[in-house]
């Protein structure tokens, strides 16, 4: 039977790559990628039949990935990170919608998760991540501006970590600007906030720096912006947003006056 | 030198657990984790050193495994997703400051990501997570309701995907209704909600199912859900969040009247 793989194969170094994605990519007979996802897993794809194109064609891309694999080939369409976040997933689902396509007739479809930006990203910087926290694209190339600005907003007010995908690009310089001022309104400048670049790959690159200063840094296509929410502190370089624990215990584990383990926090501090 | 590594196996099945989580896990000596997480990857830890604690007792793991690589051994703490995550990462990084740990002392901490479970259920629904979306603990163990239940209405409000982590318990059910009261004062009971157990492991189990209907199923500490935005459609049984392409271009590849690629969304339509 014929097979549609979506596949995400995280940051784009081997080791963080999982292997049912390598397992995809090598049983498929077409790799449909942007070119350069597609330069990132060259050693997986000699002899096979590849389709690359550029941004703003990805469009274009699904609709080949569907068409070929509707009639017979095995395809397997890249994404970084994860297809599913901000990649490939949807495009295609939203194409084979179009086209009509139904369970059980082919291509038989399978989706593989890969580990996105966030992860990889939280990693180099600490833990980030240990609490609530929100991802938001500030890329207006397909989403108007007040709908994201809106999202900044309900998420910097509401203490999320804010994870921002798309920051900024050779065109495109004025989103990040106003994002800085928008979470400014609500947490201080000295809120930590980590930029990472091309996360594991050659030219990685990791700024730990403050919510007042991240417009001195450069930040791009390839930069993921990771914003402390009030509770995220820094110890020797590394961004960690505690999970809460020491709402309820001392650091001998023990439960706090009033606390029990295993039942709902007690509340008179509403801090996280 | 002595190592603390702080490892996300991903959802627990080998083809989602990438190479750098098993090489850090075969080369310690020392392995620690919650029991649940120790039985997912027993095959790899066959005569090291287990250090296994049941939930609550996080603190005492995460000391365990600060003092024991201090004193020389090369240790590995195992989260399944991404430890960063609502994981062990941020707690370890905890005790290291308390203890007054600086960088370059023993232990080398190793910080190795993985695959979080937005991704590994956002694959088995489909592409839920093609736009924005935040994640969520329903955990007040450690958090103050008031707070959690100050982000799910900023989530909602601003049109969210939202992934609930940790949304119920054998003891804590009231917290899922909470949430799906609040989500539905801004969707509507026909936005889709995913509802993953034991995503890519044994007992897996998908539901897909509406915002109205959610309370009728299974919801346990294995459960992650994800609510989808009000642009999120079903095909076919899969979740589909759009990331924005029929704002701009129709199927062909063609922009809409008024709009370039590469160049910011002209406004008109307010949906993503």
């Amino acid at each position: 039977m014929s097979t549609l793989s979506v596949v995400g194969i995280g940051p784009g170094s081997d080791e963080h790559t999982t292997p049912a994605a390598l397992k995809a990519i090598s049983e498929a007979d077409v790799v449909v990628g942007y070119s350069t996802y597609v330069k990132l897993v060259k050693h997986l794809i000699e002899g096979k039949e590849v389709f690359r194109t550029g941004m703003t064609e990805e469009i274009e891309r699904a609709r080949f990935a569907v068409t070929r694999s509707r009639a017979g080939a095995k395809v397997a369409v890249i994404s970084s990170g994860d297809a599913g976040v901000y990649g490939m997933a949807s495009l295609v689902l939203q194409v084979l919608s179009e086209e009509g396509w139904h369970r059980g007739e082919p291509p038989e479809l399978r989706l593989v998760p890969g580990m996105t930006a966030l992860n990889s990203c939280g990693s180099l910087l600490g833990a980030p991540l240990g609490h609530d926290f929100c991802a938001i694209s500030l890329s207006d190339l397909l989403t108007p501006w007040p709908v994201i600005a809106r999202r900044l907003e309900a998420a910097a007010s509401a203490d999320f970590v804010i994870a921002l995908y798309n920051p900024a690009s050779g065109r495109r310089t004025r989103q990040i600007v106003e994002a800085q001022q928008i979470i400014a309104r609500h947490r201080p400048g000295t809120t930590p906030v980590g930029l990472v670049k091309s996360a594991y790959r050659k030219m990685e690159h990791v700024v730990l720096t403050d919510l007042d200063h991240i417009l001195e840094y450069e930040i791009g296509m390839l930069t993921t912006v990771i914003v402390g929410s009030t509770n995220t502190f820094v110890h020797e370089g590394y961004m960690v947003t505690p999970r809460g624990y020491t709402n309820k215990y001392t650091w001998d584990g023990a439960a706090l006056p009033g606390q029990t383990p295993g039942r709902s926090l007690v509340l008179g501090k509403e801090s996280v």
